[in-house]
């Protein structure tokens, strides 16, 4: 069972903790100052009134978090309800396992949604370079090959993308957040959503009782002008359920294994064959390559690795084994495999129809969100165009 | 739990009632008259002393089935063990859900096995005409469109294969075992194999408990010098178990909803949007197209419509949604999607990787035989393959 934590994370730090502790996104705009701030309403003690909004979003991950920013700043006539079903980003959702890496290998269709991500993300981009390694090329002199990640014998092509970097999804996330609440923005922590249709939806608060069971303490309504459906992999089924709209997105339950082999301040992130790897708390953290959208009603479970219970699901073994020369570091007693699938760091994950983040409008009053694999390439951009195109009306 | 259906299949008829109870497979060689038949072993009461084969193969589903048959045709000096889980075919299986639908239109690689198969099915295989459905293109006028399946505004290209036709992969798989078994083929049922490597396979003899838990009763080692795997999704999993071999082979679990649209004995089979409508007791058998290989460790739950639970799982909803207007007999009330899944027949499928039937060697003692979703074209084609080149040593 989910267990609340309420207002914990709130004021947590970011995952990494060299990040710096204060920042604004630089997107250039002055800041709204006229505006009081908002309420946050982290837990069912605060009483909430109900009232209509003009935006309600639906979560704040990174992309409902970016979007009611960026909305208080376009639009700060507009008021803005952020409503999230567990912390500030979710304790269980993408965006705090995100691996938060930026690089300029993207389809032209998306170069300038990137470049624009990358403008937003301002100082938080960590420029660390980007390596990517390939089966063709050579290994330019001046950039050292990551032997002890990869085998040049089978990956001897080496890219550097100098303009890489890295950043913490789930500190802009918080950032961006708590900046939507400075600029006016209502924030409500620990409340499940469900869509009644013509802007209409039932915040169901949710409480922790003393056998850490989590339940509906009390259920208000609100009408919002226009609702963005900002949840994830939880979107799609919350727009089938509530409005009887079914869509053709997807999601996979992504794990992000360990990998212990040293890593240092100036260490690459390194892309070959599907996986990133990037430096982490001294390590690296694996993101695999999606193979396959799960089904609906699937329970992630560990896999077996020459008969032994693993937690890594067989999904990721799968996507491993084609690699292992390539990537001998993965094939060692390096790759952090855990005992069953609560050991290993994972979450569900949007897939978009066609792959990128983007934004869909339901009809008059809906309006779906998603991020996905990519959301750390194009996702800022993506939420900032919605953000334009809601304070246009 | 699975129940034992102890030697209920063997003489079961066939999934097609209106099928010729007699029949040989029409492969042309003169039977080995000079063979004493097999025994077969179908419950834990018929003892069974442990010895070598030459040939064990372990799953008589249509790949295991058919490969018997031919062997013992071919090389009846080797002496021969069939061993299934369930009955012949395995109740729970592919096979005895396969819709049995043979057409001309493969991929020119595989058109010889098509066309092989086509010869080994030779009076199994009713005529029917296959037609395939499709946005370009117009009726010719001597074929009759479809109309009570699809919309001729949307799919007005029509192709028929005068040479298609439907057979029963259940019947046909009864029928090789049987022929296999009085060629000289021992047949065990109710038995799980494990693989010890080496050739050495640990048969494990199923019972049931009168509180209807199968368990195992006794195992017994035999040892054979070919062990070819023929379990169908199973397969890779024994494999990876057994030999610590991993395979990039996956599995999905798919489903054959009954679609309540009257059929008679001349209607044809009707291909379109990736689905097969198979004329079927006075219906159709729907066979949808497979998305995505589905994780290890799922386990198939129905979906829902509309907010409504049904036994469809979800993933089949969504490869409907896109085509409700082409075909407008799935999106209407004909359409069987059940309570739960239980409601929907299905069963887990091979997909072996490149998609089409194939085996490979694993080792000097082991070889896997997959069918998959195309068995019903080449299935039996490869099977022969595998025979000849046992047959050769």
């Amino acid at each position: 069972m989910r267990k609340l934590r309420i207002q914990a994370s709130i004021n947590a730090p970011g995952r990494d903790a060299c990040e710096k502790p204060s920042w604004a996104l630089s997107a250039g705009q002055p800041p709204a100052v006229s505006q009081q701030p908002g309420t946050v309403y982290a837990h069912v003690g605060q009483s909430f009134a109900s009232r209509a909004y003009d935006v309600l979003i639906v979560g704040a991950g990174r992309m409902g978090a970016a979007l009611a920013w960026q909305l208080r700043q376009r639009a700060p006539h507009l008021s803005l309800l952020l409503a999230e079903e567990g912390g500030l980003p979710n304790e269980e959702g993408a965006t705090i396992l995100a691996s938060g890496v930026w690089h300029s290998d993207v389809p032209d269709e998306q170069r300038e949604r990137a470049e624009r991500t990358r403008a937003l993300l301002g100082e938080r981009l960590q420029p660390c370079g980007v390596l990517t390694l390939s089966e063709q090329g050579g290994v330019p002199p001046s950039v050292p090959y990551p032997a002890s990640l990869a085998d040049a014998a089978v990956l001897p092509g080496l890219r550097l993308d100098p303009r890489g970097g890295v950043y913490s999804p789930a500190s802009v996330t918080l950032d961006a957040g708590q900046q939507a609440v400075r600029l006016g923005a209502d924030l409500m922590l620990n409340v499940r959503c469900e869509l009644r249709g013509g802007g209409q939806v039932a915040l169901h608060r949710l409480s922790v009782t003393n056998t850490h069971q989590v339940v509906v303490d009390h259920t208000v309504t609100v009408t919002a002008a226009q609702v963005v459906i900002a949840s994830g992999a939880a979107g799609p089924h919350l727009i089938e359920n509530g409005l009887g709209q079914p869509t053709r997105h997807r999601q996979a339950y992504r794990q992000l294994p360990r990998l212990n082999v040293p890593s240092g301040p100036d260490s690459p992130v390194v892309r070959a064959c599907g996986f990133v790897l990037r430096p982490h708390s001294g390590g690296y953290v694996v993101t695999p390559p999606i193979l396959h959208p799960d089904p609906w009603g699937y329970q992630p479970v560990g896999g077996r690795l020459a008969g032994v219970p693993v937690g890594l699901r067989r999904e990721v073994v799968d996507s491993l084994l084609p690699h292992l020369e390539a990537l001998p570091a993965l094939a060692s007693e390096a790759l952090v495999v855990g005992r069953s699938s609560a050991d290993i760091p994972g979450a569900w994950l949007a897939l978009p129809e066609g792959g990128w983040p983007r934004w869909d409008r339901l009809d008059e009053q809906h309006v779906l969100l998603l991020g996905g694999p990519h959301a750390d390439l194009t996702g800022l951009a993506v939420a900032e165009e919605l953000a334009e195109a809601l304070a246009q009306g």
